[in-house]
């Protein structure tokens, strides 16, 4: 296979536009012209999610970008509640561990989100510093419901913090951050934003910025403030990751040309055809109905089919990759991203080579 | 200007090679593809730093590189020795600071280099954690002599760990980490490796893994202990710059084509023209006379030039970017990047456009 055509759950395929930004010649971070692209990336992206403050942009994965959310506004000793559903809820709890939170778990069984009311009733209990939340569980293919969680959040006395972790969502699933009151959003290049891993993109409330000028958790690269100082004049404090920011300039063009309405429809269709194709294959759904994911689907196997028997064969015989499972789930799922750079045509394909996947391998096990 | 010439230092020019290495499709980071990639990009790099320990990859520019190399060595209340001989020797101090270190300073006036013998009088004075020495200073030119720094600090009772930063060098000045016993080095992709910023590369002494597993700093991303663990089987923890690694494999492929000797020899030879073609367009080096940087050069202006003058009309009329100076240092100074991709040619053009520049400013003023 000349080249593999990536289904896991980021990184994502690149369209042509992005991969050609990507080569563009290297420019000084300190230049008039990068200010303007920094800028630019910026107020445009904050339609995206929902948001009049300012997008900073550091050079880091996702996983950066949530240690960001958590050492700018969690100390030692601070209570935080995990709305755990997955492996990334539990990584973003095990961030706020290390600086030293005291962390309380409300955790949903894989495939299942948390219920707003039990968040409400927990948080009656005892006072938070924050409230963590995984927005699309990658690992289950979960879309959590921001709107009920912020919610009972808002409505908490002596009201937590809101984090979430949007990387897997943001930018094919829509948020309206200033509308609900999330206090720190996260998000990554390398999922619906169809540029390479290395740029985690974070947005804060007002009382997020305010507890951040109070955290004492030490912090340098991913200090949010010196970020945002640097910001004020289009720049960033360390050296950008200047190309993979060319990257996401084309790749807001191709969502703009778009629409970002039909952007988030087109991930919605895709991923329903995507369970409606692997219910019909025999495979079952780890998301719970009315919790899918629009970006990721995760499936049990067709009895007799295993996980690394199916993502071997696919990579093998057909040129695609999908993902298998993480923790529990290892070796008992499988994963498939559906996000970024994606069209019907890609679903179809995807679609009969797992048809034809499943066959070779029964007909092998026979 | 159609295009840029970048002439700071850093990011630094790139390949035609690297720029399509850049360009080519994701694959996904827990592949063998991606396995073989990571696995050969450190096997190949040690050489370079002189060093059989593993070479991490950290999604972070050469700064989260310098706060790894801390915050895994480094706890509250380590007394720290901070060899600091300019703008990044203060940073690296201050990311020691942020971790509640105690920082001791021996510092050198701008453009001079530590005394070995004064390092080791202070050394004999209290017992450090760590000494901290940038290898070529960013911000003034100097090349530090880190064979004596090191040897003193291997003399030292209570030996304490040397930890170098080796952002602006390594890949152009040869380093024989091993040898000299530095415990951590850090370097990164957008200088003399030809490859945009967003990758550091980090490296540990066996005593340094040691300090490591028992140092309580708070950290998730840069932790280096789950680097190495996920790096045992050809990964990182989190998901890596995929597109940056494409393009630090084709940048070592030209420098193993070139040989690394020759590349080194060219950066010694280049940096000599560039000084000696300042100082006979009446600039005099900030650099004290053999301590001068091979990759960077920075320079004091000729009488009646400014440097933001010099510097806009580089850009403007003759299409290269150069950078001013930093902290006490600005407005008072040009610096120079001849590092990674770069030739004859490109030195004959740049001084060239220097001292046209600078005919064309006094032409203004006139």
């Amino acid at each position: 296979m000349d080249q593999l055509e990536v289904r896991v759950p980021g990184p994502t395929p690149l369209p042509p536009q992005v991969r050609q930004a990507l080569s563009r010649p290297m420019v000084s971070h300190r230049s008039q012209a990068f200010r303007d692209l920094l800028h630019g990336l910026d107020l445009r992206i904050r339609p995206m999610l929902g948001t009049q403050q300012e997008v900073l942009f550091l050079t880091a994965s996702g996983t950066g970008g949530l240690e960001a959310a958590i050492c700018n506004t969690i100390e030692a000793g601070d209570r935080v509640l995990s709305l755990s559903t997955g492996y990334f809820g539990e990584r973003f709890a095990g961030i706020a561990a290390r600086y030293g939170a005291k962390v309380d778990y409300l955790r949903a069984r894989p495939g299942a989100t948390v219920d707003a009311g039990a968040v409400a009733a927990r948080l009656s209990t005892a006072s938070f510093r924050a409230v963590l939340v995984t927005h699309s569980e990658t690992s289950t293919g979960v879309l959590n419901p921001v709107g009920e969680i912020a919610r009972v959040v808002n409505e908490a006395s002596n009201r937590p913090l809101l984090l979430l972790d949007g990387v897997s969502s943001l930018g094919a699933v829509p948020l309206a951050m200033d509308t609900l009151n999330v206090d720190v959003v996260v998000t990554a290049s390398q999922k619906a934003w169809m540029t390479p891993p290395g740029l985690a993109m974070v947005a804060l409330s007002d009382r997020a910025w305010e507890r951040a000028s109070g955290c004492t958790s030490p912090r340098y690269y991913f200090d949010l403030a010196a970020a945002r100082d640097s910001a004020l004049r289009g720049e960033t404090p360390w050296t950008p990751g200047v190309s993979l920011l060319y990257g996401l300039e084309a790749a807001l063009g191709l969502m703009e040309a778009e629409g970002f309405e039909r952007v988030t429809a087109r991930h919605l269709r895709l991923a329903a055809r995507v369970r409606e194709g692997l219910v019909q294959l025999g495979f079952s759904l780890v998301a719970a109905p009315g919790f899918e994911s629009p970006t990721v689907t995760a499936a049990y196997l067709p009895a007799g089919v295993e996980a690394h028997q199916l993502t071997a064969c696919l990579e093998r015989d057909f040129g695609i990759q999908i993902a298998g499972g993480q923790a529990d789930l290892k070796g008992r799922i499988i994963r498939i991203g559906h996000m970024g750079y994606i069209g019907e045509d890609n679903v179809t394909n995807l679609l009969r080579s797992i048809e034809s996947a499943l066959a070779l391998i029964r007909e092998e096990v026979r």
